[in-house]
């Protein structure tokens, strides 16, 4: 999408064609940097710090990662290495594994020679295939965000509200809960997002906001507290999120906290969809509240936050009291019962096997 | 509660028995500092500006305040624009007005000449009936604890999840929603508490987690998102949450994002109380959720934050994007539905007209 006019993509490769450039979510939104990776390790690095982040900008940095790895080891052994070493990243994305297994897959029949040269190509191609999967969520979400439009009495947008960021720097580009608002913004539908600030990483409040203004998108920031209140007022015409994991239920791992909006709007009859590439089912998970693992992170995100000084320095403070301990879920799991649809490339379905299988039926295959 | 072993309420009369002292709650918790009130200008200050907070404890500052404006103007016209001025102060705490109603009533049959001293008194009546009342909050809601505590197999702590700060620091000593937690630690019964930071503006994270550690409860903040997940996974036993102000039918308006918990919790079943002063009832409301106003406050809330920096400092923060709106939604009311009972002085009751009427018929039957 747009930052102030002028298209980007999370990750490309540098004019040496060999380099892998990223933008820093870190420092958003008080600065836009871009950080270059030569390396194996710089990948890993990124995955784990959180320089990216997003179920599929993951899974292609992954993939870069392991291209980056065959230009340093392109043996077998080297291969084993970087899978593993880029896996230990980050527990819950199941894009993760998908990008490195799709990658370990094709090269490892290929000669040790070639690997780099495929690895990259086929780097790019998982990078096109996400744009092509995120532009097709965002048309088929479209057409739910028109129909609420076109039955809303008043001229007034279709408020929207979305938790965490799967906005475009979640993917390589269009992102999957936001490629409907920017199909629909671009289509001179009137929208107005509500962006969940989304503690405590903020990715609301940092990504979302900064990347909807960026583009042109009105929007306002909440706190997540806010969001029940909102729904039971009448102000949320429509949820979408992201996920970063679907069981194949249809039970849906998102950013903490995702499950309190889905009660909300379920208890005030407020739409709650899920914009959902397919890379991200899982289909050996029956019961996703029972069965997705959870990640726990540490006390610090809760207890110490980053943000501008008014001299214009980034600077961390402390929220909480010395000796006061906090815990730190990073994802949860919304039932399936609760959300109204999942937004997929191929269309909309169910939250459902039956749905999902639907769509899918060479993937449900499989299982 | 103590504070490090030395008891302490909110508020107090100086060594001159005219000056009103409390304690600086936007400096906790990194701060501890007294403030002194000598003048009508000075408490309402003290009350916009959030120095105090929590309905019990603004209905006491209201009361002294009127004391502190009759040393400057003790005459009926003095009298009328003391009760404006403070009424002014904050919209939705009922307490606020119950106070300044009592003290206007008390005082106006009085000869100016002794309105001074029949305000002191009455403010510090005022003062020891709210504690009087959240320690009988306390003992009833201790046997609540005691009662999950003694069904439970195992040894740990009985967990309380609870919302923004109705501590002691939130009332003039014991707080509501926190009274049968600590009744419950000074009985030797183990508890933890799960502190909700309740953003925007932190209570949870700045007050409940320093009152706790103060007075040595077991307690860790967590991200208000986190509680859906806890209550999923059986980390939560009870919650506990105050109000700001109770309808006649049971609804509850407490720190926004209360319904949200309130949610999560009847879809886990687990048990949601509300500790709840009679004089927070509003008797005059029979529909919470469309009838409750609700307070907004600026977007700088949350927008920005204050913290400690490494330095000791305190700084403030920039969270969102430059150009990036906020909405900031104060309270929301959660419906008596989902609200397993109400913890007042005369002891437990459902969340209905019906369960408040029959410990209350002096006051249902007065609406």
């Amino acid at each position: 999408m747009k930052v102030d006019g002028t298209p980007y993509r999370t990750i490309w490769l540098g004019d040496d064609r060999e380099t892998v450039e990223i933008i820093d979510q870190t420092r958003l939104p008080h600065r836009f940097e871009i950080v270059r990776l030569t390396s194996l390790q710089d990948a890993a690095q990124a995955i784990r710090d959180m320089l990216v982040r997003g179920a599929p900008l993951i899974g292609a940095t992954a993939a870069y990662g392991m291209a980056l790895a065959m230009r340093e080891d392109s043996t077998d052994a080297g291969l084993d290495n970087a899978y593993a070493a880029l896996m230990a990243t980050r527990p819950t994305a199941v894009n993760l594994r998908w990008a490195l297994d799709d990658m370990v897959a094709r090269l490892r029949p290929e000669a040790a020679d070639v690997r780099v040269e495929v690895a990259y190509a086929r780097a790019a191609a998982v990078c096109d295939e996400d744009v092509a999967i995120n532009s097709a969520i965002g048309d088929h979400g479209l057409e739910i965000i028109r129909a609420i439009h076109e039955t809303r009495s008043g001229d007034g947008p279709v408020n929207i509200l979305t938790h965490c960021n799967a906005g475009w720097l979640a993917t390589v580009d269009w992102g999957t809960a936001l490629a409907p608002i920017y199909k629909a913004h671009d289509a001179g539908i009137p929208v107005h997002v509500w962006a969940d600030e989304t503690r405590p990483r903020n990715q609301g409040a940092a990504l979302t906001a900064w990347e909807l203004g960026r583009h042109g998108v009105s929007h306002a920031v909440i706190a997540d507290n806010a969001g029940g209140h909102m729904m039971q007022h009448g102000l949320v015409d429509l949820c979408i999120t992201g996920t970063d994991r679907t069981a194949a239920s249809g039970d849906v791992a998102n950013k903490i906290g995702t499950y309190l909006k889905a009660l909300a709007a379920h208890d005030n009859g407020v739409p709650f969809y899920v914009g959902l590439p397919s890379p991200t089912i899982d289909w050996t998970i029956a019961d996703g509240v029972r069965d997705i693992p959870i990640e726990e992170r540490g006390a610090d995100e809760v207890t110490h936050i980053a943000g501008k000084t008014e001299s214009g320095d980034i600077a961390t403070v402390q929220l909480t009291p010395d000796g006061s301990a906090a815990a730190n879920y990073a994802f949860d799991v919304t039932p399936a019962r609760l959300v109204t649809g999942l937004i997929t490339e191929r269309g909309v379905c169910p939250a459902s096997r039956d749905g999902l299988a639907g769509l899918f039926p060479e993937l449900a295959g499989a299982d």
